[in-house]
């Protein structure tokens, strides 16, 4: 009997000057991409990161938005001039741009009536229509329009409220993955994996990763396949004729 | 008089599912955008994280080597069935994807000519036509053909490496930045940062980034242009009009 996989896929788009230039090291994508993958099926299969831009914001998230199943931003959704993400996002949907009531009530509440200036009030305004992503963290929602989901840039911030997207996901089928580590170098066993990975083309994915580390050379071979079966069929062959057959040790 | 200032660009085409699936950090990004601003003057205005995927890597190479004045691809250049970057670059180009005499040549000495197999041979295979970048790490050298540099997805090894790309390079003007690190919360600043934004809309890049560090809240204020005299001027604006008008404590 054949198994039915369901596949969902997702793009992250990244918005900001300061990880463009390199000034931020993004921590963002690695965390989302995991997250969608182990929590929800969902694979991510394309990453963009562009300025604080809204002609660019604008196109970029109608082509993403199109061509995935869902979109995940992060960054620009702050009290200040260069976050425009919101606003942008809500030309994509051509929808208008205004005060969202219960995030609005959300932040008068945070903040105080007496405090609640104008930059605060800001971070209530979404595109209309726009479902909310609590903030356990520091209170500003994210939101979520459409297949578009929109989240701050300040990763422990992100992460403390990304499990709030879960609810509007439809989930896929979760992509397992095995890995073999060897004392060897890639260019000694390329030969054979790239055989074996002829043999498993349909149904794994053989990716070769040199590491260094602790003063050891080797590499890691994952291997990622929605069907936990082929994995270990896969992994027993690549034991069996690369590992046991060229006496390599493992890690 | 007025100063002219030259505009280069480029954008880093990361290829990689174990970049996209999260399993690997990506580190090359912020590294190569500094380094091609601090040493090139170049400015980084894309990125793109894409699978190891024939048709995407010819289709986003296509695209974003009409679009910006240089190209930076890492990863997929080792010796393994997923490294097909080299082949597809060829196709990108139309051109033959075969042995590189000089890079052929620096590996069999390397490997030595016993253990030289066809995986290390792969190796020198590149677009016909590509001037190699030297790699004093491991040997195997990247390439550059037209506009696109080819890098190894190994941080260690893309750094020692990088420094060969300059001899290839049409320098731009070097975008200057300066900070000023402030003991406050974005939304205390929004406002008057915004106005002196727009003041200096035409010269000056000011960013606003919140930091969370040693027990501290703060807002990194970034200001960045290829004009000195015009950062000098924005920061005393925000050193009078904000820190000093609001008595906030710089760090």
């Amino acid at each position: 009997m054949k198994k039915n996989f369901k596949k969902v896929n997702a793009a992250i788009l990244v918005i900001g000057n300061e990880i463009l230039s390199g000034r931020t090291q993004d921590l963002n994508v690695s965390f989302i991409s995991k997250w969608l993958n182990d929590n929800n099926g969902i694979s991510v299969e394309e990453v963009r990161i562009i300025p604080d831009n809204e002609k660019i914001i604008i196109r970029t998230t109608k082509t993403l938005k199109e061509k995935y199943n869902y979109v995940f931003t992060t960054g620009g959704i702050g009290p200040t001039h260069d976050d425009i993400t919101a606003k942008s996002i809500s030309k994509v949907f051509k929808v208008k741009y205004n005060y969202h009531t219960e995030a609005f009530k959300i932040l008068e509440k945070y903040y105080g009536k007496r405090n609640f200036n104008d930059g605060r009030k800001k971070m209530s305004k979404m595109p209309f229509g726009s479902k909310l992503i609590y903030n356990p963290s520091s209170a500003a929602p994210g939101f979520k329009i459409k297949n578009v989901f929109c989240l701050p840039g300040v990763p422990l911030i992100l992460k403390s409220m990304i499990h709030n997207c879960s609810r509007y996901l439809n989930k896929g089928s979760k992509m397992i993955s095995d890995s073999i580590n060897l004392i060897t170098v890639e260019s000694n066993i390329a030969n054979e994996l790239g055989k074996i990975q002829k043999k498993f083309s349909k149904s794994v994915d053989v990716g070769s990763y040199p590491f260094f580390r602790l003063g050891r050379v080797g590499v890691s071979i994952v291997l990622r396949s929605q069907n936990k079966h082929k994995i270990s069929l896969c992994k027993k062959e690549i034991l069996k004729k690369i590992v046991l057959k060229k006496k390599i040790k493992k890690v």
